[in-house]
């Protein structure tokens, strides 16, 4: 019996996670940060700026105004320069590092892993970037999304339940019929309490070679693959 | 001097209407209504049901409660069955029909066009179709889209300003920055009036061989093309 047999429910649609999981956030900031030649150290800068990723998602989550990941990008970047001593950095660098997210590298397997499963599922992100960010990103890695779903058109950031269900809304599909695929037990976890099944992609390097994810249970039932292509191979495409 | 450098701003986003501007709803349900064999003639059929399109979303735009264009096909399609004398048309059949609006068929030059243009412009649908509706016609016909904007998104119809705008604020460009692409003078003319270039594409069949469209007059500055090829033509794609 195979393994998605046993374990996981045929979904019709595949929603993915981009940040870690489609692309490499880590070697993309720290690459841009490194090229500036200003003297910050890219891989630890990248570090501290998507520290403060979930934090400032906290004031939408908690039924404040919405904010694109785009704005909030900006805002985190202003404050670590600002720890880190360095307010000489003028507006356009800044600028240009806020829309570096828009341009993050993908690890080797996601076009290929993406366009073979795109064969046979529907596949959109469902991701907190918002959608000039998500659609920037894969017209330039030349990756074909089927949709482009993103926190920005639930108005709701991630783990927010109107993201996960939003998505079986939008396709007009039971939860059981989307499968959540994300490099984070977090938001795997929050998918399945909501009934979606879940691939986990295991991403090692996602913050770089120096530190190592922290690796929370996965909920039951969840699909371990090593690569976007090995999901590919598991779900028959 | 081109038609494009005197008339048309250099748009970096392009944004279609859909229905009859890149599918050919007409002749799809005309075609999937004749199929059903039951004494219904397809091209009256489709231009019946299609009549209903604009009153169905006017409560909406009244400021009612979002309802998506799929729901809205459905009702449309019972009171059209009911009026021609036919409520003996079982809800399977019903189901199907309503679902052939995700089949459309494209004009031969709109795959082609569309690709041509994603080459130098983010292109996306504008169109009160559902997501779903959008994606699936998409896949189904080969096309790859950068994003898909929908009413959905906005939930608001064109002609609401939300739509229109919406696409500029998505992608944070001024509205001169998104062409609106259509072959409906009221569309443009609504996108015109806030501050969105336009181009018209030419599509004598939209209603079939035996009906033709209104011609409104275009805005002021209006590319008009015959075909999405000849749109990529003058925009130098």
């Amino acid at each position: 019996m195979s393994l998605l047999g046993c374990r996981v429910n045929q979904p019709t649609v595949l929603a993915f996670d981009v940040f870690g999981t489609v692309v490499d956030w880590h070697g993309g900031i720290a690459h841009e940060v490194d090229q500036l030649n200003c003297g910050l150290d890219g891989a630890q800068f990248a570090r501290a700026w998507r520290d403060g990723y979930q934090p400032a998602m906290e004031p939408v989550r908690q039924g404040g105004q919405w904010v694109t990941l785009d704005v909030l990008h900006r805002q985190i970047l202003d404050r670590v320069l600002s720890e880190w001593g360095r307010d000489d950095i003028d507006n356009a660098t800044r600028e240009h590092l806020t829309r570096a997210w828009h341009r993050l590298p993908p690890w080797p397997d996601s076009v290929d892993g993406i366009h073979r499963l795109a064969t046979r599922f529907t596949l959109c992100p469902l991701s907190n970037g918002n959608l000039s960010l998500l659609t920037n990103m894969a017209k330039a890695m030349g990756l074909h999304w089927d949709c482009v779903l993103s926190a920005e058109v639930f108005k709701a950031y991630k783990p927010d339940p109107r993201t996960y269900l939003g998505v079986a809304e939008v396709f007009d599909v039971p939860p059981a019929s989307v499968m959540m695929v994300a490099c984070h037990p977090e938001d795997l976890s929050a998918a399945a309490g909501y009934g979606l099944p879940c691939a986990y992609i295991d991403r090692p390097l996602e913050f770089g070679v120096d530190v190592e994810p922290s690796r929370a249970e996965l909920p039951m039932g969840t699909l371990e693959v090593p690569s976007i292509t090995a999901l590919a191979d598991a779900l028959g495409c």
